[in-house]
């Protein structure tokens, strides 16, 4: 960040009067440009047993098999937000059936907002930024091509609820691969 | 936005090559400037049965009687954000319970991640934004003093878990105050 967007004067970074955060300020019009974590939202997607995953066309990590999600936009709700990046990616319908975890990633900044689902029709369609999308078996699903670490923990533990039909909420802070559930206290 | 952070050159609006929606795109440097909702983490906090709100010392709704919550911060966690915001607006040490609500309010862009958790100790402050802190008894909550419809109905829906002592998780959209249970299926 160098210049505001609201005069395109040139930013100063330092603490403003009342916080306690070092954020870009404009002198010139006094224009105080907050940054925050950007919001994620996608969905575990089942029909017949079978998980939908897609395999990343774009930077980062390409050729990775992922999930279906992507960043929140404005004017939109959490729920179209996942509804829309299934449909963008796999070209799925689908019906939401429960928030399955809430997870941030603290060294990029990144909140994740998860759902699982399930396509109302066996259609799918690969997205413009995806290579690939396939409906897996869970004893199929490509580990060793899943580059993301949470969501290859996700899917483990997915995996392990739909074969017991039980599926509970994850809530944590990825870390190396593992989302831990809450039981954090005062820090 | 009228001006790239990047370089300082004025901005245009358009459709992006390989998007599908308007952005600020910057023709000197080819930079696109994404707009993402805003997170706002927070806690429901109780102490020997009474329930822990600030009143608002700044605009908007100055008066108004609240939660402990704010936006998320870069580099911390979604426990952290809330644990700090408890912190700065109540003095309150506290540890989480769970997650408690997850829900957007799509016309302003936000979204809440609300845990519920418990004091360690009877210790209060009136944090800088906050005129006034308080433990309330579930009987005394200000109702007609709490402006944001979608913390009034959270605050409601916890009286009655809390009398119950029974806990689910809230998610969904807010909209004229309620906050719906998932039940969406394709828009």
């Amino acid at each position: 960040m160098n210049f505001c967007t609201d005069c395109g004067h040139t930013l100063v970074v330092r603490i403003p009067a009342g916080d306690t955060v070092s954020r870009f300020v404009c002198d010139e019009c006094q224009t105080v440009h907050y940054q925050n974590p950007k919001l994620i939202t996608g969905c575990i997607t089942h029909w017949k047993g079978k998980i939908l995953l897609c395999r990343r066309a774009i930077e980062p990590r390409v050729g990775s098999w992922t999930l279906p999600a992507g960043y929140m936009e404005l004017g939109e709700s959490l729920e179209q937000a996942a509804l829309r990046e299934v449909r963008e990616e796999t070209g799925a319908k689908i019906r939401l059936d429960s928030l399955y975890s809430v997870f941030d990633i603290e060294h990029i900044d990144h909140v994740y907002i998860i759902y699982r689902g399930v396509m109302l029709g066996p259609e799918i369609v690969v997205g413009s930024e995806c290579s690939e999308v396939h409906l897996f078996e869970p004893a199929e699903i490509p580990w060793d091509n899943i580059y993301y670490p949470a969501i290859k923990e996700l899917l483990l533990r997915y995996k392990d609820d739909l074969a017991s039909n039980s599926f509970s909420l994850y809530a944590g802070t990825s870390e190396k691969g593992k989302i831990f559930r809450l039981e954090q206290g005062e820090p």
